[in-house]
């Protein structure tokens, strides 16, 4: 696709602007002030946005506004970070840095980063109940798959089934197909369903929009695991190996690298097969491509 | 009233057992069961419900059907659970009780209780969002006003202002009263509101529940800061004194303990004013009065 890296970065652009917006504080002398700067500070630490492109690219593919879209993919970004901060606290994975950049215990303290996830877990919430262009059926749809892919059987899930694998010395290919469904797939499905919601799809597009998700999850998660074994720090942003180093049991560590590269390819076939069923899918097919070659 | 220990039996009674059916898990064998006893110890640890109760008196008063206000009862016991659950963490208050029990992080470790507060602060939406007997206005309605009660300018921004206090030397009425109404004031009002939401209330039905709920809020907090220097460790079901010993400025330690009962006099008679605007309310004026007379 020629203009592809035009589209990324106009995406990137107008999510850029509108996290912006949807944490900013008119009152700067107020004494909570403090927790804006950190939910600000991890909000605008940068990475992919992966997640809110996939809401807006999906809302567009299927003849949505782009404005339409717009408070469900900051709200699937403030979830993300909301885990990214939780995850990095001491008593979680203890790291000290994300995206090159100190996390955010690290800067502000454990309790404010306790806080600043709490309230990034709670504010996708109001901004999609208060967006301009969807009507109530569609915020509640929304807000009703939003919820549960990062409940009980989604991300939260998910990160209770990677704690409670790190004790077990017989995970199989089946409880790690689930660990990534829920901890990485399901909040990338959701993504792409939140857009097609968005764009008012029906129930079948609707459908194929998770199946292609949750592939892409798949493959996306394990190309993390292969990068975090191959790739530097420097390209990372973040400590390589330190899935080796917390003892985690990865689809790497348990079938080796080669055959991570092979799942990884099947499961985006799979996720290409499914956009066949989006309109104009263009955008994504490119990216779905692009995601399995990365370096970071 | 003759029937309030009947009422309010009624109320716990039911809000127990729909609090069960919202955190029941048909795969007791699933991996992330852990969580959900996390979940339910929290949940099920009891306390007075007044939250919830306070959700189902204001529907019923003004004409609605307890069913209605089924979802966002449980919900905001959910989000009052979660704030207790991350409030205890050793990175907060470091409270290794709570209603008498180890607190969540002592019975299942650090990661786990905030991975239960992540989880109890997402469920709410969803269950809201899911709910059978509200329509899709309501729900829209009620899921704005709850993450705004929960978020930077409610609960969560209290609990910041109050970690900023304790660095403060010169922390005024004002100041104390904006957090005791970020921090406790909000959670209640919106319970109230929630339940006149529930009902089909008009707005200015809706604004009078508001008022109402700040107004025993503030009262609320003020008995809670009295009763922390009067009351017994057994009679509190929680440590006595914790405020003095982790240098808190409550109004108590600020004007003393008569200036605080005169306040909690006050906001409860102006509560019970704006109760005049509420139809069936004997049931909410008695629980009024007796929550300016609590000894626990």
């Amino acid at each position: 696709m020629k203009n592809f890296e035009e589209k990324m970065k106009s995406y990137v652009d107008y999510i850029e602007k509108e996290l912006k917006n949807f944490n900013n504080y008119s009152h700067e002398n107020r004494p909570q002030v403090k927790l804006i700067d950190a939910m600000n500070y991890s909000l605008r630490a940068g990475g992919k946005r992966l997640r809110p492109v996939l809401v807006h690219a999906f809302c567009e593919a299927l003849g949505g506004m782009i404005e339409a879209s717009s408070a469900p993919a900051c709200a699937i970004e403030m979830v993300h970070t909301f885990s990214l901060i939780h995850d990095d606290l001491p008593a979680m994975d203890n790291d000290d840095f994300r995206r090159g950049k100190p996390s955010c215990h690290k800067a502000f303290g454990e309790a404010m980063a306790i806080l600043a996830g709490d309230a990034l877990a709670v504010l996708p919430f109001e901004i999609i109940a208060d967006a301009q262009h969807l009507t109530p059926e569609q915020k509640v749809l929304i807000i009703s798959v939003l919820a549960n892919s990062v409940g009980r059987d989604g991300m939260i899930g998910g990160q209770v089934i990677d704690m409670e694998n790190e004790k077990c010395d017989n995970v199989d290919e089946d409880n790690l197909r689930n660990l990534y469904r829920c901890k990485t797939g399901q909040l990338i499905a959701v993504s792409c369903v939140m857009g097609a919601i968005c764009a008012d799809a029906d129930n079948e597009t609707i459908r194929a929009a998770a199946e292609y998700g949750l592939r892409l999850g798949f493959a996306f998660q394990l190309i993390d695991d292969i990068l975090d074994v191959t790739s530097t720090t420097e390209e990372l942003g973040k400590p390589v190996g330190s899935d080796e180093a917390s003892n985690k049991n990865t689809y790497v560590s348990l079938f080796g690298i080669e055959k991570a590269k092979e799942a990884a390819d099947k499961a985006t076939s799979e996720a290409l097969e499914w956009l066949s069923a989006i309109r104009d899918n263009e955008f994504l097919v490119t990216l779905t491509e692009k995601l399995l070659k990365r370096k970071y």
